[in-house]
């Protein structure tokens, strides 16, 4: 009956598929007694406080509002699910101006509410970039905003297992860096298949190099396979890694997949991705870590597209210059690791 | 990275909304490493496979399969969310004989292929009828077979926590017993407010009479306001105490509410409804409670009514006549506690 912390942690976007099963997870979890869902469609809200409350949890303080001063007020913790989808007609600009503006209000709404949080974990698309902007408007330091960003890698693994028709658990420490999907780098040299190093079975008649593209191809395409065979986005998967993560961050369980986070030094400049990191109480903190050279060259691809990306939304007035970002958050123009 | 048990469960009815759950929730309460996931609907079965891959469990051998005998051989516990919703133009009796017929092709696979079985815990509606037509065709004691009838409890206690603007830890015991919704019997003596019994509230200022039957009411309209809240059936809540209820059949935490189980004594003849019950590795055992005699003439008109819906699936051939049951599965003649 006991508790990960003490600590208010607070669901944004709890209506949602996503949400909804974060909050669950995070009852079941039992992360800390103070829960708060916030949404602003307040029915579904609702109707989701009421299922949760008919699981009949025991110990918990489980509350719900539509009004954000209430919901951030002494939040330390915040997992945000809250983006919009993309719906009928809406171009991928469209997508991006809304769910950026979504990300700016719950930057804007963080300071203004709850400066002394801890970590906000950000879980809405492009969370590349809508977590640079929850990150600029907070005026939180890069550790403490993090990105759900380990799909890519738990699908890698997934894909490995079925390939060899062996158990995920001997596919061990696969990793993707950088952007989501086409954008990933991914660094086979990290993981290991029954203990044998990946690299050294690729190209083999073990996992001939056409095999190995068709493993990336599913990796890549693995959040619309889900739409395809169930006919909605994933919302078990990103809902329970993001809690995870925020496990992580109350100092429970390590989290063992990369988290997107803020990267500002000499290599890549004012961007969010995937990186090696550890979580723990103190933050999200890079880990060092070296591919091979074509890895690396990977990586520096996938950080020239979201570079891409974010000047995109800078151009469209979506967010400002990155000469400007000093004023908003000063944190981001300093090095981190 | 313990597991409850290494018996293979079961999840039936996996690709649905309640299925899916099910198998999360069993995963993160990690009740055994065996996890097979069944649906006939293979596509969408794939789909939350896919999903529960992709969260990266570790130690885990998670299965899916449409071929219902590769599912059950060898199984241990199957819980069974695989009703059919009910679709435009069908009539009740058209669902009554639509689910009749699954609970009876479950029972009859029950009985084919892993008679062996420690447990079913039916979760698909009218789950009254459709857990006594799987007993009646599994061969199975009715301490093997248990229905999910938690919910009307878990929603009396989540009423009561609303209208008095306190925890739902401070509301102890809510019980309903007999049948679902309008025809359960609720046992206000059993239930204590703060440490108070609740008869004693109830007609007094604090809870006028006039309150008390709404608060009734909304506990019978509680499945109903989740679907106008959130557009869905609830999916969460009974998937969770399901889940909770095979938990405590595997030896683990007790199961805190009623369970839905067969009850052919003295006064109940050849019913299943929700009654005070125990639930643990030996299977669910009737616990002798005494209600008001108020209490107890309601679960009597509860338990008539059962009798006439029972009577009526016999009638319309769905199931067979009672005299008949000793033939197919000979402990339903015999007298339980």
């Amino acid at each position: 009956m006991k508790f990960l912390s003490n600590d208010k942690l607070v669901i944004s976007g709890a209506a949602g598929m996503i949400g909804s099963n974060m909050a669950q997870t995070a009852m079941m979890m039992r992360l800390t007694p103070e829960i708060c869902l916030y949404d602003p469609y307040r029915k579904g809200l609702e109707g989701v406080f009421e299922e949760l409350m008919h699981c009949a949890f025991e110990g918990f303080n489980l509350t719900f509002t539509d009004y954000v001063e209430e919901a951030f007020t002494g939040a330390k913790y915040i997992v945000s699910s809250g983006g919009a989808p993309r719906k009928a007609g809406m171009t991928r600009e469209d997508l991006l101006k809304g769910n950026a503006k979504i990300a700016e209000d719950f930057g804007v709404n963080v300071r203004k509410y709850c400066p002394d949080v801890k970590h906000l974990v950000v879980v809405f698309n492009p969370a590349d970039i809508t977590g640079l902007i929850a990150l600029l408007y907070s005026g939180l330091k890069p550790s403490q905003v993090s990105t759900l960003a380990a799909l890519d890698s738990t699908r890698l693994r997934s894909e490995l297992a079925k390939y060899f028709h062996i158990s995920p658990d001997e596919i061990v420490n696969t990793r993707t860096f950088g952007g989501h999907g086409e954008q990933m780098a991914v660094f086979a040299s990290t993981a290991t298949v029954k203990g044998e190093k990946l690299p050294d079975i690729i190209g083999t008649e073990r996992l001939p190099e056409k095999d190995w593209e068709d493993i990336r191809a599913k990796v890549i395409q693995g959040g619309k396979n889900i739409i395809d065979l169930r006919g909605r986005s994933s919302f078990q998967s990103p809902a329970y890694l993001s809690i995870c993560m925020v496990a992580a961050a109350m100092g429970g369980e390590p989290f063992r997949w990369p988290v997107g986070t803020y990267v500002n030094n000499d290599r890549f400049s004012h961007i969010m991705m995937a990186m090696e990191t550890e979580v723990t109480k103190e933050g999200t903190r890079i880990i060092p870590l070296d591919g091979t050279p074509e890895e690396e060259k990977e990586l520096e691809n996938s950080y020239h597209h979201l570079c891409g990306l974010r000047d995109e939304v800078i151009s469209l007035g979506i967010m400002p210059p990155i000469s400007d970002w000093g004023s908003l958050n000063p944190y981001m123009t300093q090095h981190t690791c």
